[in-house]
């Protein structure tokens, strides 16, 4: 394969994650180093920076402060819920990105997301192809989710796991202090898969697990859970119940929908305020006193609690994003593959076509999924223990994380 | 003052801290070691477990399991929110503790807890001298909510102080990350003191302050918040706006009132669901996307988190009251008395006298509070600052937190 000499963009887009600047710093690292690739552009907004014209010069970036980048969380170009058309049905978008691309001779594209941007990617590159424009797009992964396909994991879910597991654990120090009895609820995110309630188990490693827990993987049934609930506080005078935020019935309208009709730019429905929902339920069946916490926000966002193999994984599949796409690949996903045998935790990158990731969700196997369907098996803490191996190395000032401080020269 | 030799009791009451944990072990490391005491016990469940004859024997315990709790949140021996009896009213309780403590020849107590506690102590020490029954008596602070009378800061409020600075940091990085803007709302703890909330401003120091602080030293007023959010919405297509779960109406209704009408044994009304509330009304007002995050107990149990000032001032406040009972002291609650002058912070241990200090609030100066009423001045962030200082050398167990198993041998 020929090399392709010419500009690069690095877009970010979805919901930001404690690592998603580790990956994107990958990119801009490594795309920098790398000769052939002429300039760096950061999208504002993910592709929505494309569209607007709005690219911040990477080059111009104080080395040191990118550096930060891996400790820094949420999207630091700025992210978009745009979801991009079906170029047979209406192909402005990619004419204009293509415009964009010959102004600024850009090669190469490097796209930072979840499921809908490895969509988004996989359609530029058709459009691209078809329109004759030699140019390289691969997709560099993220989503606390951990919902993408074919990989082993996703950069970002371990540091979200990690801070689940960690304020679970805590939670349970917390809420089973008083002599008097109390059911605690805790809704975590994950849509419509069950990775990130799954890792509130993990507290099981240091004795403070969940009592319960429930994934969307199973339909909810609200008088087992009840049961449930009841059963345990009866016994114990204490319960931890962590959901998922997607859960459903068996008709698979979602538990929290009497709550919240609002949508996202998807038309996903927008989950949350399941945790007081379920307590109140709770509180009218059992008498206990409950407390629903909705870890909100702080679990995708939660840097200081980063894993730091999910660091430096993230930042890995972004440097070998470019290293692959100057090599001659495209339509690519960078995935891990991993192996845990007798304990022992490796992972690799490897690439995934962007068509047999993108629009598939991958869920938890049912086989790691408890015969309750109220809390998951060893197979799935061996799966995910070794993924939040590792503290970060966070620079302070005052105590408090010391965030990259970007200049975003605009390109003219 | 001649020696006084027999047993001591530590006991610990109220909502859990952080650091709680720090203070006892002051106490037990420091009791353990004195040779005057002869046998040391912790209380199931504060007075409760003197009442119940529910003594823990702290000298059956593993030396390096008590060091962890150091690094253990919330209250290990476990709490209780049991309101003692005026003596004068209703002696019973008095007189049974009297019987515990001629049983197990208890001749020092140390109560671990807040404004509640010292109220507790105050009485306990009251009734022991009328009934001449000779017992030294020392109030150990603790509380997030930083609100006990004479002491420059509780044991506990830098820690929380700690977190919720963090939180909002990180919040700030992930609720600015859409093209599209969002109102992000943050409910705090502190009940009626502006100290916790006026820690979120903390976050300034590294550039992540929120917009907007709402003390319930100010009386809230609704129109003048939603025109404060949306005039920094409109300005800057985001607005971060923290608000304390105390926040009240001039009449003194609390805002969160409409909500919640449970109250906790105290007969203080049980806060919180705010920040959904304020989002409710903001999104109504201004058609923003809005959020709202309720700390919620994670504020108060987040060790990861801690202060190491916190932990070590902590550790120090109990073992200063063992030193000082030992030493002939009694009815104080040991403070602090710091200076912060050109910067450098400095902290002494300082004994209060607990009739100064039960049952009275201490709130935040009006003086540090801005004049609009929605944010704090530098005379805050200076006091608050030198008190967040410091990571924890928390060990951990699989990159989890490794927490503190004590075996808990009942008495006999």
């Amino acid at each position: 394969m020929s090399q392709l000499k010419g500009a690069c963009i690095i877009g970010q887009s979805g919901g930001p994650t404690a690592v998603i600047n580790a990956s994107a710093l990958g990119v801009i690292r490594t795309a920098l180093d790398t000769d052939c690739i002429t300039k760096v552009y950061g999208a504002a907004h993910g592709i929505k920076g494309v569209l607007d014209d709005k690219l911040y010069v990477m080059d111009e970036e104080d080395a040191a402060e990118l550096e930060l980048l891996k400790y820094t969380p949420s999207s630091a170009l700025g992210s978009c819920r745009y979801k991009i058309a079906d170029p047979d049905q209406d192909d402005t978008d990619y004419k204009r990105i293509l415009e964009i691309f010959k102004k600024y001779d850009v090669r190469y594209f490097f796209y930072n997301g979840g499921n809908d941007s490895m969509d988004t990617c996989n359609k530029i590159s058709k459009y691209m192809q078809k329109a004759g424009y030699e140019c390289r797009i691969m997709g560099v992964p993220k989503t606390i989710d951990n919902d993408l396909n074919g990989t082993d994991h996703c950069p970002g879910f371990a540091s979200a796991a990690k801070y689940i597991a960690t304020s679970c654990a805590e939670v349970y120090q917390d809420a089973r202090v008083y002599d008097t009895g109390m059911v605690t609820i805790i809704e975590i995110m994950g849509r419509h898969a069950g990775w990130l309630a799954g890792a509130a188990a993990l507290a099981g490693v240091i004795g403070c697990a969940p009592d319960l827990v429930y994934l969307p993987e199973v339909n909810f049934d609200m008088d087992q859970f009840l049961t449930d609930v009841d059963a345990i506080y009866k016994k114990n005078g204490n319960c931890i119940a962590a959901v998922s935020e997607g859960i459903h019935y068996a008709d698979g309208t979602f538990v929290s929908e009497a709550k919240t009709s609002a949508t996202d730019g998807f038309g996903h429905a927008q989950l949350g305020g399941l945790a007081a929902l379920l307590a109140n339920v709770v509180k009218e069946k059992t008498g206990a006193k409950v407390r629903g916490i909705e870890l909100s926000l702080l679990q995708r966002c939660g840097a200081h609690l980063a894993s730091r193999t999910d660091i430096e994984e993230s930042f890995q599949s972004g440097k070998t994003a470019v290293e692959a796409a100057v090599a001659g690949e495209t339509d690519k996903m960078v995935g891990f593959a991993c192996t845990r045998e007798g304990g022992k935790y490796t992972c690799q990158t490897k690439l995934f076509d962007l068509s047999a990731v993108a629009n598939f969700e991958k869920k938890v196997p049912m086989e790691w999924i408890n015969a309750e369907g109220n809390g998951v098996t060893q197979a799935f803490i061996d799966y995910a223990l070794p993924l939040i191996q590792g503290e970060p190395e966070s620079p302070k000032d005052h105590s408090l994380p010391r965030f990259a401080r970007l200049k975003k020269v605009l390109a003219r």
